[in-house]
């Protein structure tokens, strides 16, 4: 069964290409589409403090994309894991995840920081953070993914 | 532009229909497709207590998909506010997002706990849980939002 998705609009950003880390840096704006969204669609977003994007990572070639196994970032200190058990961008669907801080709606247009997603990314998803559908119990997870993670935002 | 997903598995639940709240109660199993995955595409992923699932909201009619402003379960004590502050099923591409805790990977199987899909729901990725990819900041989200989840989980 395929499905399909459509933008339903794109990111801006100063960043137009995928580095690693760093990237609460990073200030950029979602635009929604005009010839399908008015401003009724963002109303009230401006009470959440975060956001959740649904993303395409558009610049992977579909060729590339991994099925099995392999070490995040290629790092030989990491070890070999399944695709579904890292959050690396050549992966099938190629669909991004992120909470990332909202602080302005205008219009259609959204200005958020932390968004790891270069100039030009096609949005599939807004939806509000809600503090509930965090994690429920500790979280647990492994060591090579702390120190991925060390200078991602940062 | 028009992108083409394809579910990478399917949810098997004991919930199949889409009941508001409870869902921590509702044990359920994701099995991805071994036509195309086989259980290296999971490797390590038992060392993550939680995943972040991508689904479908597949009983959405593409007609009912909402493009503007309602009031959250149409409650008419709760503000309308638009698709993109609301979480609800009936959105623009139909796409739903779950942190849920992982109990079990066998073969091509995860056993879950928290996953607010019914059965037979396409899934589209799963990515590991790490802490980092959490809210940066204090979390502001406004009253009808806490009060629609008060039972969600529970």
């Amino acid at each position: 069964m395929i499905e399909q998705v459509e933008p339903i609009g794109y990111v801006r950003s100063t960043r137009s290409e995928a580095v690693d880390d760093g990237w609460d840096e990073v200030t950029a704006s979602i635009g929604l589409d005009a010839d399908r969204y008015d401003p009724r669609a963002l109303a009230g977003l401006e009470d959440f403090s975060h956001v959740e994007v649904v993303y395409l990572f558009h610049r992977v070639d579909p060729d590339s994309v991994q099925r099995g196994a392999r070490r995040p970032r290629n790092n030989p200190a990491w070890p070999e894991v399944g695709i579904f058990a890292q959050r690396g961008k050549n992966r099938p669907n190629r669909l991004g995840v992120t909470v990332c801080a909202l602080t302005r709606v205008t219009g259609l247009t959204l200005t958020v920081t932390g968004l790891d997603a270069i100039d030009g990314t096609p949005v599939l998803d807004i939806k509000p953070w809600m503090a509930e559908f965090g994690p429920r119990g500790p979280v647990r997870q492994p060591p090579w993914s702390h120190e991925l993670m060390t200078a991602y935002w940062r």
